[in-house]
């Protein structure tokens, strides 16, 4: 097998990665909007896409696989493989929280209409492109793009406190609306982990990106 | 470098892996005892722990990319080393998930005692038992173990919704308890979670065992 071949499913890995990134992405938005929305056509659809990430998943491991399997990728190439390994099971995981957020779009019937301090639309937004941004530093090599999701990832995490605080006095000020701040709660702290993952992968890209420059530094030391 | 050398190795980033996870265990039990008795001192140990667990799991993704990169591993140890790979990700997030529960351990100076309807030292030890039983059936390549600990998780998640129902009517109840019975909540929610590393790493147990089944399979198939 040629090296022009290898780098054909290499890039083919890359696409496939880049389809997960997106399917995920749809998926969050989607199960955000069907909370917001409490709409149950959005709670089906979030389903679906849940599937078709859940097969993507399986489809970049195996790819991956066979990569290792077949070839004898040289250490850049090796940590980015692992790297997409890596990427693809967090971004699964932002599927996982995607389910959980739309789990919480349909309360029963007699929970009481409230209107909450937080605008979850907005959080939701805001980790949906993290994730976005943190795939493209991982496609463009790009370490600065990826430092840049991680101090991103600050501001999620004091939405989500300024959230926590704000729900819990809501609750204590009013019974009435235990279960809907609730589901608030669980909607922000799923958001804070999707900027988690979020993280994850641009540290993994970061690591992947300098793994890459300490290799082309002993390069030049062997040809000296 | 010979084939014996190369299985010294692997029996190497077996051990460091088992070594990983029991530091990960101490970490989840300590944490939850913090939680329980509401000690600062086991807090500080959760901290502590977890610095360990974040430099094993560094050690680790080293040693299989070592073995990756420095030899060509047949199929069935390939499946082996990415599994530890991911197995090893799992086991760094129940870290954090344990640093998640000792978080709730120190309430703020004003916050009431109150006894709360579930036993949160039965399910951290469950969960505990859980992530030990997984580690195991990789480590003795035993599926059946494994598709035990998947089932175990079903009892978990079980625990999870009873403590989420009766803490709800508790929060509806009594405003004072909020915040004691929202702590609660995330400690349960942080359990479950870790009930789902586990039945992760069991998955991966499972596919890695009937991955090297098939490639047994296919060797006798080529024998013919």
């Amino acid at each position: 097998m040629t090296r022009i071949h290898f780098h054909q499913q290499l890039a083919a890995l890359k696409d496939k990665l880049l389809e997960m990134a997106m399917t995920t992405e749809q998926e969050l938005e989607t199960a955000v909007e069907a909370y917001v929305k409490r709409d149950e056509h959005l709670v089906a659809k979030v389903n679906e896409l849940e599937m078709r990430v859940n097969r993507s998943e399986r489809e970049v491991y195996e790819m991956a696989y066979e990569l290792l399997a077949k070839e004898q990728p040289m250490a850049i190439d090796l940590r980015f493989i692992l790297a997409v390994i890596k990427i693809n099971s967090d971004l699964e995981r932002v599927g996982d929280l995607a389910i959980n957020i739309s789990e919480r779009a349909v309360a029963p019937p007699d929970t009481p209409e409230v209107s909450l301090p937080v605008d979850i639309h907005i959080m939701g937004e805001r980790a949906r492109i993290m994730v976005g941004l943190a795939i493209q530093s991982l496609l463009e090599e790009d370490a600065a793009l990826a430092e840049r999701v991680i101090r991103m990832d600050e501001e999620i995490d004091a939405m989500n406190r300024q959230t926590q605080e704000s729900l819990m006095l809501l609750m204590e000020s009013n019974t009435d609306v235990t279960m809907p701040a609730l589901f608030a709660l669980i909607v922000s702290r799923s958001l804070e982990r999707v900027g988690d993952h979020a993280t994850n992968i641009a540290e993994d890209v970061i690591f992947w990106v300098r793994g890459s420059d300490v290799r082309h530094r002993a390069i030049l030391a062997d040809a000296e």
